[in-house]
């Protein structure tokens, strides 16, 4: 269909923007493309049309970050010069290749590598991910980044190596998303976002961001916003914080975030209030990591007393996912612990509670059999045992029997004076 | 299961906690369930027990709503002393009542009303009703809220009209939210808030909230957040607003929001940007009317062209759905107007398109035959059957096919010039 679409009528406008467009997007990358293009731009384009504006890199991320892609460039470029055929390593992404060690304290990728060789088969695949790597580093230079739907997009310009569908992109992206990561680059600083947002954010905490466009330095207070709250950006590794802040406090739904925030319990606790909105995105776990570790302040997660709030979002947050395993060095908090709701809570705060379904069942004896994380952890496995022998579920707004605010005024005070008993 | 829970040992401590927590949500309405939770507080109850802080509601909103409410307690009241039986009246929430004219420019609830009247059969719900507008004014004087599924665990305090699943309280609350709604009173001031908060906002914009705790006055400068944004709380009711800003952008995807947030578009633009993220929220509704109702500035719709985003999320925004016609009057943004993506930007600028599917083809065909909104519109009709014989859809990310920035470069301003010829 999309080729389809790219067959249409000359005009001096198509050409001005097939210009700018392949300079933007692809045309080193494909002279070939960019020709088409300049034949076929859209018939409302542009006919002035402006240089991408690109700015000498001197971030030293994004500086690291292209290094990275012109090494990886380069080995492919002399052995085609050596008339050998260029490889493409990238550790292999399956759960056999994962391992567990408390000491490091997140899900780790292996050591089995997949090896892509160039040959007439695999030239197209090869073709496209030098393609995403060059787009990578125009992105970085250009200071602007892409969603996997427009990364998509943006090959449609590729002619011949245009992806046809969706999936097909995704598939390279994570083959150089995990590719990187061996040499310590996320996606995030190949400039490809994640489409979803981080949580909202409230608390005694100062962000420091910069202005995208002018570059000035901003301090965004975190204690200003009232009854609304601060959403973290798709990629916060450029992100600076300032707090006095005792810890962090990683909430599963908004309705309870809201609760706190509305009612300052962050002021009177002293701590940072993030919610999670369910399974935490990349961005919320990220910057829930490197906010905890520049400030040296524990995190403690407070989500509903059930396998998925357990062994989802909660192990999630604190050591990443095991099909993701080559990610979880950026995207996990190993440093997390479990404030409640525990099995315990339960029976001590007599909390209305849901009988355990079947998947809920099956969630948490996955648990207690598969998950490395889990099975190394003697309290974890009593707790993941005493709720399949009470065969009930509670949420964290069970607390509300007792009192609206009972979780503000009573609950979480006296856990958190024993921090120290919480899960680990 | 939760009645099984309320059984338990007696201790001082448990009377104290019950006494407080009737206090704070359930007391003068259910002495009996008062007595109940004495009994039965949680073990690790508070010995300690604080009054609930209970303020002078100053607001005018508020005392409004505690104003409706007294009214429609007094008049069951008045009616029990008569030995009548009481009613309650709310309108009926079905499409046959619903009505659209463009003069009033949503979809309103027709005249029809059901009448509940307190019977041997209805006498649950009756005193469930009146439980619940008591929690809606105790919230208001304690300044506090509940999500839904709060406001079913309150209810776990109330002995026999104790809800046994959520969707029972659910009800209740909806039907007190249209009986309120012919006061002019939302859910929301009633202190029942949604459990989704709101989109993200950045641009020309400050927002004026009140600390909650404090009460001081704090102003959101959204023009200073950097890579992040600001979160539309969850109620919007007290929000006030100051802006020179030309309109405001509402936008389907986070990550055209994030596109359009990190190069300074509603700076070039002078405008306001807000994420929807799919169908808006309430809250994200109600922000955008109020802020562009107070500061008389065009609202645009930057969305999908397809039918789900035409008739699911830009309706919504515009005039509201048909079964919830009784709060259209809060939660539309009817001076809402269409920038794109159109039908006609498709071929205009040779987007690469997906074929529709048959329940695109179903939405379409429905919003033409059944929607009171498009069949009242010429230019919609128009629209959508040129879509239908087209047969394909477009994502607004889409665009990314002549450039990442094309966007924000050259698609929007040259719409933004026509703003005339959008679609109603």
């Amino acid at each position: 269909m999309p080729a389809k679409k790219s067959t249409g009528r000359k005009s001096t406008a198509k050409k001005a923007a097939a210009k700018k467009t392949t300079r933007k997007a692809a045309s080193k990358a494909a002279p070939k493309a960019a020709r088409t293009t300049a034949q076929h731009g859209p018939k409302k384009a542009p006919v002035r049309s402006k240089k991408p504006t690109r700015r000498t890199v001197t971030d030293a991320t994004d500086k690291r970050t292209i290094e990275c892609i012109d090494d990886t460039a380069k080995v492919v470029y002399d052995k085609i010069l050596k008339k050998n055929a260029p490889e493409l390593k990238s550790p292999v992404r399956a759960l056999s290749n994962v391992r567990y060690d408390p000491k490091v304290g997140y899900l780790e990728i292996g050591k089995a590598r997949k090896v892509r060789t160039l040959t007439v088969n695999t030239v197209k695949a090869f073709a496209q991910t030098l393609k995403m790597l060059h787009i990578s580093k125009e992105m970085i230079e250009q200071d602007t980044f892409a969603t996997k739907r427009e990364a998509y997009y943006v090959s449609k310009n590729w002619n011949e190596a245009r992806f046809k569908e969706q999936p097909e992109s995704d598939t390279v992206m994570d083959d150089i998303e995990s590719m990187f990561s061996l040499h310590g680059v996320s996606r995030e600083q190949l400039r490809f976002y994640p489409e979803e947002h981080g949580g909202a954010v409230a608390g005694n905490l100062v962000v420091i961001d910069r202005d995208p466009v002018s570059g000035e330095s901003l301090r965004i207070d975190c204690t200003k916003f009232g009854s609304g709250a601060y959403t973290i950006p798709h990629s916060v590794e450029h992100l600076e914080f300032e707090t006095k802040a005792k810890f962090v406090l990683a909430i599963e739904t908004g309705g309870m975030f809201q609760r706190l925030q509305v009612h300052g319990f962050w002021n009177t606790a002293n701590c940072i209030i993030v919610s999670m909105g369910g399974v935490p995105t990349r961005a919320t776990r990220r910057f829930v990591r490197r906010l905890s570790e520049a400030k040296k302040i524990p995190v403690y997660a407070f989500v509903d007393c059930d396998p998925y709030g357990i062994s989802n979002i909660y192990r999630t947050l604190k050591v990443g996912s095991g099909n993701t395993a080559h990610l979880n060095r950026f995207f996990c908090v190993p440093h997390a612990r479990y404030l409640g709701v525990t099995p315990q809570d339960i029976l001590d705060y007599e909390l209305p509670t849901h009988p355990l379904l079947d998947v809920d069942i099956k969630r948490a004896k996955d648990a207690l059999k598969n998950d490395p994380f889990f099975q190394q952890s003697k309290p974890w496995e009593k707790a993941l045992n005493q709720l399949l022998k009470m065969k009930v579920r509670a949420e964290q707004q069970a607390l509300a029997k007792w009192g609206l605010n009972y979780v503000i005024e009573e609950y979480l005070p006296r856990k958190l004076k024993e921090a120290k008993a919480f899960l680990p």
